[in-house]
């Protein structure tokens, strides 16, 4: 096989784990030119590295591999390879979120071609599931843990009772974590993802600002006692549902039953779960996160492409949007807030309520449209409560934990 | 894009579940030529029928769908279809468990191609993502539920409490089992699927009988209401591991843990752990037979074969075959017999023994090699046992069951 030429943007920690595959695999793999931004950062003197895109495209690449952190000069890189009819790899969900249906025809009118199995759940390959077992089935609801850092966190506060602070840097550590952290618990990267995901699994744009977003951040000790006292656990669960009015998205902290496939999905894991029509069920699991899962997810994709494989985009139509009542569809959860008028001007068909510590905690429904909203005030809390767990279930775990305090 | 013309073999579970998903979808994935065997079977009176291969391949098809139950006449359609160059489907693991190197051959002679996702573990696409997503990754293990038949059997046991034939017919009522269900019960079935799967995992073809299987048809009360007793399960698992010694393959019922995540898996669920150097850890999770699931997967097939998909088969390399040995290595079970000789002549490292209503149970390692044997021998049981649960807990759940058996 001839060697292909390959350009590499991104050093860090995914451009690492693909080096790092592809440098043990096959010589053939190995990026001629690597280009990176900070010119005085330490490097491995052992490997050259180039400060501008120019040295990339100079050489007339067969393959650019876009793993940089950056969402506006990976635009430029990205756009740029594809207008050349080059085939690119990127992880870069932000990238891809903001600007995929520009992305879709710059491929069928210059035949480039771009893959980013990377960019939505590393390890696990659904977006080629996708694009290929599920190309001709309907699909009826997607639904996902999709950020390795935030559920990492979360297992570390379950399963190791850490702080929120100390879990994140611990995440931090590891590299789970995205550049800015903050994107990771406020929800945000997960929304990219599914963002994604809703394009190949249903076909339609819907783009972030329509994905009801609550992250983790807002998280009180109160709602992770609760979930202990009921034998529950708390995930930031992503969900994409369609039916005849539309498809509704949303990205929620959640109380999850032993009984959900997602109880068990821990650290750095991500998990999709896909009902359609045919094949029913599904459920893959894998590293969503970290160096080595998703440098093997860029090569998986490297390979893929030699191949001959590309997106079919057989489902997208761009034509009906998202239909925008669907976000005052009422979700039912667990509202925390700081003052009664609050409460009761946000919660719909309340069904219990408790004041306790300062804030108020009502059991009851709320519309997703108000949930960015809710970020910026402060205080708030949302939490998706499962219908299994009833408002008598809420109100014996409010007496469980005030006992405990009393006796401390 | 032109009509493609498909001739399909086989009107059975899977047939129907084709046949009733491409009717739904676009007209031009309907066969125009169905070939069946029974002349005196009732059929739908829309549907014309044919009874000989002949009907098909004067018609010179693009496509062959090979959904039929026989082993023999399906080998003659399958290679006559290569040897043609035409792309062939089949769902047919007995044959291709007996054939695949020679029906890998003839793909690379002929230029035909073959796809059989549904032979492995129907809605699952593992075939398709160990052809893909680890192509260039190097697995170390995997491990699976792949029939959906004897897993339904056993969830009935466990969670309905009926007995083993109550089961059986209620499996066989559902479409689970296979026309003979002695396959899905005695392991063989879960073999063939392996046996596949190992090639596209490990790129060796082991063959059946280097798989040391045992069903789970001589599976007692006894093990039932021991595996209870310890909050355990019992599942049909499937296991490959490589080392530097090679590869082991092995089928056994085994119980399982809570914290595994097999333990979930119920009814006609399969599900696939595939372990490996990058991707590390991966859980997949779906519908492992059943008419809908399996024709989703023939049919997911066409549609990648229509889009140039293809198996590579990078892996496999025939040269070195499984190194006998890895069936002498000793694997940790429950082992019961009738008699003392046949106990100490099979199971060493005795670790716990009981003697109870006629039989014994020892805790002890026994050989692969052995099992093909002993099944024939009556009277003996194997189910493995994880090395966490140690012979005190065996004692512990035997004493549980005697008691109840006395309080009755
Ligand atoms: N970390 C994960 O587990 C993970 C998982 C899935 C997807 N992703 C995505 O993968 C991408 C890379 O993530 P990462 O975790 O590897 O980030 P990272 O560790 O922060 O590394 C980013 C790399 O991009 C380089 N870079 C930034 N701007 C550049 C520019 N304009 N031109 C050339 N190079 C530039 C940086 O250069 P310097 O070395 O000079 O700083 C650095 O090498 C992001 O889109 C991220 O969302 C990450
Ligand atoms: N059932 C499942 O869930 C499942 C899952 C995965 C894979 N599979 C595999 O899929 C294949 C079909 O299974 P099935 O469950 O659909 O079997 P089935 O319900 O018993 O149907 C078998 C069909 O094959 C036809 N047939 C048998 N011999 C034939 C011959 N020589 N020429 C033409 N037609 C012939 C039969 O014809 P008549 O109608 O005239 O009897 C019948 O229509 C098998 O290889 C099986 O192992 C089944």
């Amino acid at each position: 096989m001839m060697t292909k030429r390959i350009g590499l943007f991104g050093f860090g920690v995914v451009g690492q784990g693909y080096y790092q595959i592809a440098k043990k695999q096959k010589e053939q793999w190995v990026p001629d030119t690597i280009v990176v931004k900070d010119q005085k950062k330490r490097r491995p003197s052992d490997i050259k590295f180039s400060y501008t895109a120019k040295d990339v495209f100079d050489k007339n690449p067969d393959y650019i591999l876009e793993l940089i952190s950056d969402e506006k000069e990976a635009y430029e890189y990205v756009t740029e390879a594809l207008k050349r009819g080059i085939t690119v790899i990127s992880a870069n969900k932000k990238l891809l979120s903001a600007h995929l249906p520009e992305l879709i025809s710059l491929q069928k009118v210059f035949g480039g071609k771009l893959l980013y199995e990377a960019a939505a759940a590393a390890g696990i390959p659904v977006i080629t599931n996708l694009e290929t077992h599920f190309e001709e089935d309907t699909i009826i609801s997607l639904e996902g843990i999709l950020n390795g850092s935030s559920n990492y966190i979360l297992s570390r506060i379950f399963n190791n009772g850490l702080s929120f602070e100390e879990a994140l840097r611990m995440a931090q550590q590891k590299g789970f974590a995205e550049s800015d952290p903050s994107f990771d618990i406020n929800g945000s990267d997960v929304s990219s993802k599914l963002n994604i995901l809703i394009l190949h699994a249903f076909g339609k744009f819907v783009g972030q600002e329509q994905i009801a977003t609550f992250g983790i951040q807002h998280l009180g000790d109160v709602e992770i006692n609760l979930a202990k006292a009921l034998g529950l656990k708390i995930k930031l669960m992503a969900k994409a549902d369609k039916d005849y009015r539309g498809i509704s998205a949303q990205i929620l902290p959640t109380f999850v039953e032993e009984s959900n496939s997602f109880f068990g999905v821990e650290n750095e894991y991500n998990a999709v779960k896909i009902v359609s029509e045919h094949l029913q069920e599904q459920f893959y699991l894998g590293k969503g996160a970290g160096s080595l899962p998703t440098g093997a997810a860029v090569y998986g994709d490297l390979i893929k492409a030699r191949n001959g494989f590309s997106y079919n985009y057989s489902k997208v139509n761009f034509d009906k949007p998202l239909d925008e009542k669907l976000l005052n569809l009422g979700v039912r959860v667990l509202f925390r807030s700081k003052s009664l008028e609050q409460n009761d001007s946000v919660v719909f068909s309340p069904e219990y309520s408790i004041h306790l510590d300062g804030y108020y905690y009502t059991v009851g429904k709320v519309k997703p449209k108000n949930f960015s909203r809710l970020n910026e005030e402060g205080g708030v809390s949302i939490v998706a409560l499962p219908d299994s767990v009833s408002a008598e279930d809420v109100d014996y775990a409010f007496r469980e934990i005030q006992k405990s305090v009393e006796v401390v």
